[in-house]
């Protein structure tokens, strides 16, 4: 008996994040609306309330499926190893959901606290193959010992960002040539 | 007579004007409640809708405040010119009121078509120093002729950018000058 009750309550959690998670990549964070996610997922409020105590818990725990952590790529060059990390990025940033997501995140977390801490957790899962493969880098004598992580991929990613976000241009495969040659 | 209602006009315009930038810096372009602008403003909904025919067209014309444009440096050299620039942009992101209230247009500018034409005319407002001083370096021969523009400034602003919305890290001098030497 318990544990029918608890499939049934790990379904009924499952649709309401389903929903939170559509309702999201469809219109941002300020488009998530409580009541709406209720009537879509047909769970009710109070029960929603029960399992995330707020708007906030359940968008950070919706937000969590944004972006998966994958293994860095270890090629043996930091080129190639680079190469591959902007490559797979530059797809995303153009074709994933979560790109076109993630600004309502970047705008919630300038005044909201709860938010500023997820975009923090967001961005180090993002940016943790990055600083592996910066990192062995440096062990092989590729980067300088001295030179922080946090800089080389300042100068890699940042560029990327900003035509996805900024700019509007397209990251073509060039493009990201010319940065990593800048940049190692 | 007509001009006595024209100044009243014009004032009215301008406390609405006011009234919408302070709750744009405030909250974001999401935050914008036109019910708060004319309680706040004291000019009635119907005055605000006669002068703007809808709440983007207001939103427009608040954000167009943002950033005013400013003659580029010219200094001689590609170097120094960037310097002063992102010396410049670097200060700004860290303390203007704007750097704060842009993400929620970059935000807005996914789903809103009029939005997404507001943000890339600020966005050509915002870079259009930096084009002219690569396009001069081109003339002087400190870049090259082939490479475009707007690659160049990606490359230096992008990590900019980075730093004040995703990494939240600070910007300092060593940083932007290790990108200018990447770059340039």
């Amino acid at each position: 008996m318990v544990q029918v009750l608890d499939k049934r309550v790990e379904r009924s959690k499952a649709s309401v994040l389903a929903e939170t998670y559509r309702q999201l990549t469809q219109s941002g964070l300020s488009g998530v609306s409580i009541d709406e996610v209720s009537r879509a997922s047909g769970v009710s409020k109070t029960t929603i309330y029960r399992h995330w105590p707020s708007r906030s818990a359940l968008l950070i725990d919706a937000c969590s499926r944004l972006g998966g952590a994958y293994p860095p790529p270890d090629t043996g060059t930091v080129r190639a190893d680079l190469h591959a990390l902007l490559t797979n990025l530059a797809e995303q940033l153009q074709t994933a959901a979560w790109a076109s997501v993630y600004p309502s995140i970047i705008d919630a977390a300038e005044r909201d606290r709860e938010i500023a801490a997820l975009q923090c957790g967001l961005h180090k899962s993002f940016m943790g193959p990055f600083h592996a493969v910066v990192e062995r880098a440096k062990d092989r004598g590729e980067v300088q010992r001295d030179r922080p992580a946090a800089d080389v991929i300042a100068a890699v990613v940042g560029p990327l960002f900003y035509r996805r976000w900024f700019s509007k241009e397209p990251i073509k495969a060039e493009f990201v040539d010319a940065i990593i040659d800048a940049v190692i």
